[in-house]
C-alpha cells in the first residue's frame, strides 16, 4: 500500500526540531512534523500550584492552543469564545502528565515548568508533536537550571516522545497519520513512550468503530518504530544535553 | 494478595443495575458498582447538532456531574465556577463516544439521544459506571423509539460495557479499582469493549509512572474478566429487550 | 373539590424523609413528597465567609440545582451555559435564610454549614421539599458536632418546615400543588414556619392575578395544617435527635 | 415612637415622580422616596421572547441596576463581575412579575415592553420604588402606543405601588424603611398592591427573626395605609393619562 | 456655515456642572453638554491596585458605562452580557490615564480614586464629557483629603478638560460634534488638553477616510477654542477649591 | 544622542515580510521589525456581520493575539482567563478600522476578510508592526480574489503602513521605539499613514506627562520617514501585486 503523500506505512513524515526558536523563553523549539508545526515554549516559575506547597516538589503544566488559521478554514479563538473547549483541555492534560512522568519533581524543587504549545500550522498529529517538542524544550529550560547549579543532578531520567498510529478504512495499520488519513480513519490511537519503551500514555479510540487485540499489537509495533526515529531528532537537537539524560545522581529513586 | 476491601486481584466489586429509576426520562437507571452510584438517564430530542443537520443520521451525546458530596470532601459545583473542569470535559467526551460505536446512528434518524449521567456517590471508577450504566438506559430509550415503530431496526448491535484495571504500587495488577486504590495506583487504564471482545477505548495512563507491553497485555486479560461480567448485569437488567441487541435487520451495513 | 390526584383540598401529598442516604456527607437525607425526591446534604466546613471572619459565629449557606431530567422535558445544565438562572439564587437563597433563622450560630462558632439540594425528581414544591428535608440533614450534621463535644448546647431551636398553598384558576384554595396544579394556579405561595407557629419567610406572588386579605387568611390556615404534618415526619426521621431540638442551655438567648 | 428620621411609624418618606426625565425613552420617570432616587425607563420593542412568539400576546421585563456609587460604600460593578447577582435577579423578576399582573398583554400584541430601572442614590426601598416608578413609565409608554392607535382599548387595568413595612428589632412595626432601619429590622416584607387593595406580591423574611400572624396583619394595615399615598402621586404625575386606566373596552375579558 | 443645531462651527454646546448631586460619593458632579449628561462620582478607597503596592505612590482608575436607554434605541447592559465591550474598555482606560496625567500621584499616597461616569442621556462626545465631569469630582474628592490634612499639597497640577473636533463630509472642521455629527463624520478627534495647553491625549481617526497634516492643525485649533470655554465652567463649578489647582507645594516635582 | 541599540533617532530597526508564511491562510506573512515578529493571516469568508448583511459591502475585521512567551515574563492567556483584555481590544479595532480606510468595501461584496495578528515574539511596536504586516497579508487574499475574477477592480487604494513614535524621558524625540524605550518614554504616539501622506489614525498619549504643539509637529515629522521606508519594503514583498494597488478601475468613488 502506497499512502496519498508517498509514505509507507511505518513510515514517519519529515521531522525536525529547531532550538533557540524565540529569545524569550529558558527552553524555545520549533518542532516540523510534515506540515505540522508547533512552537513549544518552556517558563520557569518560582513557585507551585496550592496543592503542592511546602512539600518542596515541582510541578510540570501545559497549555496548548491553535492559531485560528493553523487549520483549513479557520476557527474562533478560544479567547473570543471566552473558554477554552473540550478537546484542548485533553490535550493540555495529557502533555503535562506525559512530561511529569520522566522527570524527578522532587529534584527541581518548588519551581513550576510552564509548557506553551502553539500550533502555527496543522496537518495532523499536533498533541504527539506537541509532546516531543515540549520534551526538548522542557530539558533545555533544566539544562539552564543546572547549569546555574540550581539542581543537584539532571531531573531528566529518560526521552519521551509521541506519535500517532492508526487503522485507515480499509483496514490497514499506519504510522504518523496526517490530517488527511485522520479524519478518515477508523481507530486511532496516540501513543507516548520512554527511551526504555515503556507506555507513558496509551489512548486508543474506535471512531465509531472497533478495534482487536491483535490489531492493538500492530499498532504498537508501529509505534516502537516511530518512537525510536523520533527520539534520534531529539537526541541530535539537544547537542550535548543528550548525554545529562538519564544520568541520575545520588538521589535519584 | 488480599486487597483492602478483601476482593481477590482479578474480583469486580458488587453491581447492580436498577432500571426505570426516575419517571420522566425515556430510560434511567441507577448503577451501583461498589459504593459508587450513578445516575444514567436517556433523552431523545427530535433534532441533530447543526454539524448533523440534513444527513438522516442521528446523535448520541453525554453530560457527566458529581453532586458536590458525592466525595468525600465537599467540591464546588461547576455551575458556581462558571465552567466545567477539564476532568469533565474529558468524561463527557468519552461516554458520548463509547455510546455512538455501538449503534447505528442512521437508523435512528434525525434525533439526537441525551445521556446524563449524575454521580451521586463516588468511591473510584465513575466514568465507566456511567458507561455501562449509560448503555443500559440508552438501551430502554431506544426501546421505545422502536415499539413505537420508529425504527426500521433495533440499532444496538453489540453490548458495550467498561471497567478499570491498574498497576498497583507494589507492581500488582488489580482489576475495578475503589478511589483508595485509585488514588495510590502507578497505573491506571479504563477499558471499553464490546461483546464481541473488541475495543473501543483503551486509555492507559502512568501516573509519574510508566508500563511496559508484558503489564499492558495483564491489565488487558483482566479487563476480560471484568467486562464479561458487566454485561451479564446489563443482560438481566434489560429483560425482554435483550434479545434485541445485535438483532439487526435488512439495512444493517 | 377532587384534585386531579384524588387528594382532599387541604391534604398533603406522602412525605417520606430517608436518612443517612449517602455515606460521605455529615447529615444525607432523600425526602419525598409526592414525585417529588431531593437529596439534601450537609457538609460542615470549619470556617466561615469572609464577611464574617473574627466574630465567633457560624454561617449556613445552601445549595440548589436539578438535574437535567428531573423534569419532564429536559432541563440544560446551568454548568454548560455558565451561569445559574435567578430562579435558582432564589430558591438557594431562601434555604440558606431559612435554615438560619431557628439556629443559634453563635454556638456553631466558626464554620459553615453547606447545604447542598438536589433534586432528581420534580414534581412542583421544589423548594418547600428542600426546606424540609434539609433541616433534617442540618440536624442531624449539627448532632454529629455537638456528640462530639464541639458545641456548648444543641444550637437548633425548634423545628423548620414548609410547603406551598395556592389558588386555582377556579378560585379553590389547596395546600401543597403538584407540578400540574403549579402550573395552572392563579396564585402560589411558599410558606416556611417554626414549631411555634411563626413565620419565617411568605411568598405570595399572584402569576398575572391577585389575592385579597381574605383569600391570604385562608391559605395560610391550610398552611398550618400542612407544617404541621411536616413537622411529625421529621420528628420521626430524626429519632433519639429530636429530643435535642430547643432544649437549649445557659447560653441561650 | 419617633424614628430617628422623625417620621411616625406609619409615615411615607417624600415622595416625587418627575416625567419625562429623559429624552429617548418612550416613557421615563424619575422617583424620589426619601433620599432613594430610582430612574425608570420604558421601552417598546417590537417583537416578543422565542417562549411567546405566535401567540399574538405582549411581554414586559424588566432589568435593575445600581450606580456603584449608589451605595455608601462603592459597590462593584456586575459588568466587571462579569456575572449578575442573585439580589438583582430577585429583583428583576420581581419588578417584571408585578408590572404584568395589572396588564393585558393580550392588548398589546407581541411588542416586549422593556422597564429598566437605575437606582442612582439608594437609601432603603430600592425595589419597593423601582416598581411604583415603573408602573408610571409603563403606562407613559403605553400611553403612546395608545395615541398612535396601535391598541384596541387601554390595557392597563389598575394602578400598581408598592412598599416596604417591617418589625424593628424592639418589635415596632414600621411603614417604608430607610437603610439605616432595613438594616436593623427583625422582619422586612415588601408588599405589591393595586388599588383595588389586593396583593400581588407579599415577601415577608424573618431576617434571623420569625413573626406571628396578629403581626402580619399589622404589617398589612401599614401597608395599606403607605400605597394609598403612592397612589395618589402616580395619579397626579400621569395627569390625562390617569383617566384611561382601567376604562377597559370592548374586548377586556 | 450654520450646523444642524444652529451652531456656529467652532460653537460648543451649552455646558453645565452640578456639584454635589449624589449624596454618598466622596466628589459628585452631574456634567451637562448640549443633551449628553454623565453623572461622574469620585470614591476614595485606602489601598492601592497589587503593581503598585509598597511604592506609597496612589492610583487613579476609571469606570464607564451608559443606561440601556441612555441611547436612542435600548442598549443591552453589559452586565446581562456578562462582558464589557472593547469600546467601554478603551473609554475606560483613557479616562484613567488622563485624569492621571495632572495628578501627583506620589502625594495622595497609597489610595486609589474610583472614578465612575455613568451616562444618563446621550448625544455624542460621551468620553469627552466624562473626563471633563470628572476632572471637577476627582478634584472635589481630593479637597476633601486635603481639608482632613491628609495631604502634603494639593496634588492637583492644572486643569484637564476634553473635547471632540471632526471634519464633516463636506469638508468642514466643527467643534464638539453632537451624535448626528459624529455618526456622519469623516475624521473624529478627541482633544485632552490641560490649562497649560499641552497634550494629554490626541485620538484622531479617519472614519474610512483620511486627513492631511494642514486639517489636523485646524483641528487642533478649534479644540484650543472648546478647551479653554470647559474650563471657565470647571472653575466656576470648583468654587473656592479652584485656588488650590497648581499651588503646589515644597515636594512639588 | 545615540540609543541603546545604537540607532540613531530617526532610525527604524530593520524591517522584513515574509510572504506566504503558512499554508492555509489566503493571506499569510510573518513581519519582522527589530525583535518583534508577528504572523499576519487573512481570510476570506462568504458573509457579513449581521449590521451589514443586505447592503452588498464587504467588511475587514481583526484579532490581536500574543503567544504567552512572546513576552520577557510569561503573559496568562486570554483564553484561560476566560476574556479579552482592554488592551487586545483596543489593538483590534484599531487594526481593523485602518485597515478599511484604504480599502473599497463596495468592490469587495458581501465578503468578511478576517486578519489575526499574532504575536509571537514582542519587543515593542507590536500593534504598528500587526497593520504594516497585515496590509500585505491582506493585499496578497484580495490579489487571489481579484485573479478569480471576483472583484470588478483592484479594491486597495492606497499602501498603509504604522509605527511608532515618542519623546524620551530627557525630552529626545525618537522614531520606532523598543519595549527598553517605550517603557520609558515620557510620551507614546502611534502614526498609521496612507502612501499619499494623509492620516489615517494618531494616537498620542502622555504616561503621566504632557507634549506640546511644537514637539507634536516634531514627531509627525519623525513618523513620515519611518512610514516612507515600511512601505518600501512591503513595496518588493508584494511583487508584482504592487503594481495592482491604486489602479482603481470604472467604479472608483
Amino acid at each position: 500500500m502506497i499512502r496519498t503523500d508517498g509514505r509507507k506505512v511505518n513510515q514517519l513524515r519529515d521531522v525536525k526540531i529547531e532550538t533557540d526558536y524565540l529569545i524569550h523563553p529558558e527552553g524555545s523549539v520549533l518542532i516540523t512534523v510534515g506540515q505540522t508545526k508547533v512552537i513549544c515554549n518552556a517558563t520557569i516559575e518560582d513557585r507551585v500550584p496550592p496543592f503542592l506547597r511546602g512539600q518542596g516538589k515541582g510541578w510540570i503544566t501545559a497549555e496548548y492552543s491553535m492559531l485560528p488559521r493553523a487549520t483549513e478554514s479557520r476557527t474562533q479563538r478560544e479567547s473570543s469564545k471566552g473558554k477554552v473547549t473540550g478537546r484542548t483541555m485533553e490535550i493540555q492534560r495529557l502533555i503535562g502528565r506525559a512530561l511529569r512522568s520522566v522527570v524527578d519533581l522532587e529534584v527541581i524543587g518548588e519551581k513550576t515548568i510552564w509548557i506553551d504549545c502553539d500550533v502555527i500550522q496543522a496537518d495532523g498529529g499536533t498533541r504527539t508533536a506537541s509532546i516531543t517538542g515540549a520534551f526538548v524544550a522542557l530539558t533545555i529550560a533544566l539544562g539552564k537550571l543546572y547549569d546555574r547549579k540550581q539542581l543537584s543532578h539532571f531531573p531528566v531520567r529518560e526521552y519521551l516522545a509521541a506519535t500517532s498510529v492508526g487503522i485507515l478504512e480499509d483496514g490497514g495499520v499506519v504510522l504518523d497519520l496526517n490530517y488527511e488519513e485522520d479524519s478518515a480513519a477508523a481507530v486511532d490511537m496516540n501513543i507516548v513512550q520512554t527511551s526504555g519503551g515503556e507506555y507513558v500514555e496509551l489512548q486508543g479510540t474506535g471512531e465509531e468503530a472497533t478495534f482487536s487485540k491483535k490489531q492493538l499489537l500492530e499498532l504498537l509495533d508501529f509505534g516502537d518504530i516511530g518512537i525510536k526515529q523520533l527520539m534520534d531528532v531529539q537526541h541530535a537537537a539537544l547537542g550535548e544535553l543528550a548525554t545529562k539524560i538519564g544520568e541520575g545522581g545520588p538521589e535519584t529513586v
